[in-house]
C-alpha cells in the first residue's frame, strides 16, 4: 500500500512542533522529509537527517531538472523538498508529513494533488501574541512581524483540507492523530492505485 | 456550525454495534437517526426512541411526498429515515449516524452528498462465518445466506467514503472514532456553509 502526503502548515507560535512531537510516538509508519539546503550545517546537524545539505549548483541544477516537490529562497539561502526523497517513501508505504509554509503547500498540491493538507490554526490572536511574547526569545518588533505575517497567512486557510484549533494541547494532537488515521481509512490503495477490501481479497 | 450526516454500513456479524458501542461514551454530539416504520413496537421498544412507529398510509404518504431521505420494504414491513428527522438534528449542530445497508446508502448519497460513509469489513471470510457461527442464534442455512450476502454487499465497498477493516475492536474503534474526529476538522463551516477558523473569527 502506498504512502500519503501530508502537508501541515501553521503560523509562527502556533505550537505545532509540540503536537508533532506528541503524537509521532503514536504513530507507526509516519516520517518528515528531509529538505535539501544550500546553508551550511549548524552544530550538531547531520547531513541526510536533519537536511541534505547541497551546494547552490547543485540545488539550481536540480531544481531545474523539476527535482522539487517546492522550494524556495530565504535570507539568500535555498529551501526545497526533493521529489525523489519524498516519492521513495510513499513507495515504500510509508506516509510522509511536509512541514511547510502556504507557499510551499500551494506548488506541493500542484505537483502532488493527492497530498491532503493541514492547517493549525492559533486559538485567538490575543493567545498566539501572549505565546509568541512568552518565549522570550524574540523582540516586539520581530513578535509585531511574526503576528502580520500570521495574519497573512491566514487568508489561505480555505484551501487546506482540514483545520485544527491549538486551543488545547491534548485536544488539538487527538484531532492530528485523528486525521492522519482517517486518512489511512480512506487510501486503501495498493501500490497499483487499485482499493483494497475487496472481495478478492478474502479467500 | 452545522452537523454531519454519516452512513454507516456492515454486512450482518462484521462487529459493527460493538463498535458503535464502544465508541459512543468517547463523542460527543453525536447521535442516531431514529427511523419509521410500519411493523408494531416489540416489547420494550419507545415511541420515538427506537423508531417512529407509524401506520402503512401514513408511511407512502410520507413517501410519496418526499419524506426520506432513504427507505425500504423488508418482509411486509416499511422502514425509513426522515428528511426532517435528520435536518433538525444537524441543523442543532448535532452529527447524526445512519446505520443502513449499501441500497439504503445509496439513496441518501443522491439526496445527500455532503453525506459521509463508512463501510466496515471482516478481516476474512472464514472469520466471518466463525463469528456468524458463534453466535449461535442462526441455523447454518442462515448463515450460509447472511455469508452470500455479505459477499455480494462488498461489492460496494468502493462507493464509500472510508473503510474500517474489524480485523481487532479496539484498533476499529480507534480508527471509527478518528474518522468522526477527521470530519469534524474538515467540515468547519458556519450554518451558512462558510468556512471557520477565518481572521473574521479572530478579534
Amino acid at each position: 500500500m502506498k504512502g500519503n502526503l501530508i502537508i501541515i502548515s501553521a503560523p509562527s507560535g502556533t505550537g505545532k512542533t509540540t503536537i508533532l512531537k506528541k503524537i509521532m510516538p503514536h504513530l507507526q509508519g509516519l516520517t518528515f522529509s528531509v529538505s535539501h539546503t544550500t546553508r551550511a550545517p549548524r552544530s550538531g546537524e547531520e547531513q541526510g537527517k536533519d537536511y541534505y545539505f547541497v551546494s547552490q549548483d547543485a540545488f539550481l541544477a536540480l531544481r531545474d531538472q523539476g527535482g522539487f516537490l517546492e522550494w524556495a529562497e530565504v535570507h539568500g539561502y535555498y529551501y526545497g523538498t526533493s521529489k525523489k526523497e519524498v516519492t521513495d517513501r510513499l513507495n515504500q508505504g510509508i506516509d510522509v508529513f511536509l512541514d511547510i509554509d502556504i507557499q510551499g503547500a500551494r506548488q506541493v498540491r500542484k505537483a502532488a494533488p493527492d497530498a491532503i493538507s493541514i492547517f493549525i490554526c492559533p486559538p485567538s490572536w490575543q493567545e498566539q501574541e501572549k505565546r509568541l511574547t512568552g518565549r522570550g526569545t524574540d523582540s516586539p518588533e520581530t513578535i509585531a512581524l511574526r503576528l502580520a505575517n500570521a495574519k497573512a497567512e491566514m487568508a489561505d486557510v480555505n484551501t487546506y483540507d482540514y483545520v485544527v484549533i491549538n486551543d488545547d494541547l491534548d485536544s488539538a494532537a487527538r484531532m492530528l492523530e485523528a486525521i492522519i488515521l482517517a486518512m489511512r481509512a480512506k487510501n486503501r490503495r495498493n501500490l497499483n492505485g487499485e482499493p483494497l477490501c475487496l472481495p478478492t481479497e478474502y479467500s
